[in-house]
């Protein structure tokens, strides 16, 4: 793994302690350079909930030819103008390939919806406004030129857009893409994120734990996370505490992503696999004004963002949704999670010098109510909240009726 | 394949044309008693976006046991009573397996966050606020007891509820999961939906269509919305206009399927290979009070629901809107499509009696624009609306400000 050069961003050098708002400017300049531009063809049926990168103009006009919007009879509207009047049916034009015969003056065709509609025709009359005989039908009434023909290019006209750009894909421009020929649709790609936990102490899911070892929660959780924001899981990785493990993951790990995840590693404790990685590359490992989540690091290995979370499984969901969330969902073209401004249902108190991330519940139309501790242990109450109070670091009280930023969950 | 025993709904016999509540109504007895009850265990990387049947319960406390909070210390609070005071370092405790050592009166134990804290020991001093040496720590301040304590169960019992049932899974609830060991989790089982499209115009997306040749969007399309409505598409075929390939891809499509959609084949024409399949086993096909999608096919063989719609691709489209994705929704516990009411900008005439599905597009705050014109291949117009105007059957006409129900799209 060569070093390429690595500019450090300003605050990897500043004793004080970085603000959220700076470490996520650092953050989002070292990721927005490396996720992937450009766009990708994806098939029409992986396209699903994907974004165009640029409006899609139709190759063709739509409908493709001129055809009948009934089951009916292709007529010239001029020999229906003294209706009731008879006509011999010349001909029988199903909706499939060929070519109409041309509609001969005097005489119908029977057409079926979808069907082109045969040169000299300039009128359709459904089949249940005639009485119909074997060789011949009867129209009792005239009918206007133009009725029930859906002129070619009526709906659009080749060249013209058919998607614009930055459209998430639902299934009704599928829909139109597919009519218009479009196998292929050009997307936003995907960004490519790589997720390693650490921790001696983490075991898989589905293990039973031995005394002093607990489930590694942040794997699941963050590589879910990864898709909820449009990006896809490169690679998912586990290194205990073992720097030799780490380094050949995170090895493995900038080859195949855009974006590396880490958990754990980066703390004040002896075996600290995360920071003594980085550390010698040129990386940065300390710690931000905001609680949970104030351990942090990164780093550029390979090219390629390694941005580092504390181990906490509810440290590193809320660090997640506050640096790489929305960055993900930037490059996804998906919409942002809301941030809106609430009022508290009850008053809080908070520490100096951090800005809070207090789990809570939407209540009502404008009001929230935290729930829970501060604790970054409390995953099943983080499970249980809707969304984020944001206290200010250097807010460390607030009456109830005050209004703060919440995110949304 | 076999006829069950067929109780025809009520319209199925009345000459006149049903509306489309009636028509939705007899949809959703026929949809609702045959898609799949229960509930399918899926394992978390699975999860995502699944919908819980019933409460989990964590068979866990969390956290699961007694940890630090921080890399620190782990002391007697009585012992720094009277600090500043200094200890011996008696042990070092990780987080990985094992018992900790107990802690002896009048020691210290070096612990690192999410270790499990020593018998004997109450309160955890950061590193940060010791003086460390080799063998000793020399404490400056009393400390209280249970500070930096994550006690066992702390964030929840054993027994407590986890998830409640309905949740839509995201990434905290995967976290939660995940962290109490639960490697699967219980969920709705998804719609297996097999779609049918027919039409001798139709050939694939990716070929080029020969003159009177159309691509099959329609297959496209209802892929898509079954997915978009928390469905699985298990089987997809194109009959063309062949009645033995449709009977054939029929009885493929109930073998593996909960709900059979079909587009085409069900209106006046010569050559409807839907009309003459579904009539001879007890099925309905008739016109309902709706336009677009005023053609519409029911049946139930072999105890699946058939439900057809006519094979103009918005027709489908916007029949598949009606009839089948609120009920597919419903199935999955995924939230209904919004149904709101809003005020037209402009004013629009209706035909009389049937109750008409204008696209438009939503504007301003409360307000909606019709957009393009009725007919029902206009699939670009389709593609480029954001909601549906519902144009009751005895209107026809509105002034504009009048205020109409709208689907948004």
């Amino acid at each position: 793994m060569s070093e390429r050069p690595f500019s450090r961003p300003e605050h990897f050098h500043v004793a004080a302690r970085p603000t959220v708002a700076e470490h996520a400017a650092v953050v989002a300049s070292l990721v927005r350079g490396t996720l992937p531009g450009g766009s990708e063809l994806v098939p029409l049926d992986e396209a699903l909930g994907r974004v165009t990168v640029e409006p899609v103009a139709s190759p063709v006009d739509l409908p493709l030819f001129r055809n009948s919007h009934m089951d009916g009879f292709a007529v010239r509207a001029a020999d229906l103008a003294a209706a009731p009047v008879t006509l011999p049916v010349a001909a029988v034009v199903a909706a499939t390939a060929g070519e109409p015969p041309a509609l001969a003056p005097g005489t119908a065709i029977r057409i079926m919806t979808g069907a082109p509609v045969p040169e000299g025709a300039d009128a359709i009359v459904p089949v249940e406004q005639v009485e119909s005989r074997a060789e011949t039908v009867t129209f009792a009434a005239p009918v206007a030129a133009g009725v029930f023909v859906r002129e070619r290019g009526s709906d659009l006209r080749a060249g013209d857009e058919l998607i614009p750009a930055g459209r998430r894909l639902a299934s009704r421009h599928l829909a139109a893409l597919a009519a218009a020929g479009l196998g292929e649709v050009a997307v936003r790609p995907r960004a490519h994120v790589a997720i390693l936990t650490t921790g001696s102490e983490l075991v898989d899911v589905g293990a039973v734990p031995r005394p002093g070892e607990i489930h590694d929660a942040n794997a699941v959780a963050a590589a879910a996370a990864v898709v909820e924001c449009g990006g896809v899981v490169a690679l998912r990785g586990r290194a205990q505490d073992d720097r030799a493990v780490f380094d050949q993951l995170l090895g493995d790990a900038v080859r195949v992503a855009d974006l590396v995840i880490t958990s754990g590693g980066i703390s004040q404790g002896d075996f600290e696999v995360v920071r003594e990685s980085l550390l010698p590359r040129g990386g940065w490992v300390g710690t931000i004004a905001m609680q949970p989540g104030g351990p942090q690091a990164l780093a550029m290995i390979d090219g390629v963002p390694v941005i580092g979370f504390p181990g906490n499984p509810v440290s590193t969901q809320l660090s997640f949704e506050a640096f790489v969330a929305p960055l993900l969902r930037e490059h996804a073209g998906l919409p942002m999670a809301s941030r809106t401004r609430r009022r508290l249902r009850s008053s809080i108190v908070s520490p100096a010098g951090r800005q809070q991330l207090l789990r809570a519940r939407l209540a009502g139309d404008d009001e929230v109510e935290p729930v829970s501790g501060p604790g970054s242990h409390l995953v099943a109450a983080l499970a249980a909240a809707d969304a984020v109070i944001v206290v200010p670091a250097e807010t460390t009280e607030l009456p109830a009726a005050a209004e703060v930023e919440v995110w949304g969950l």
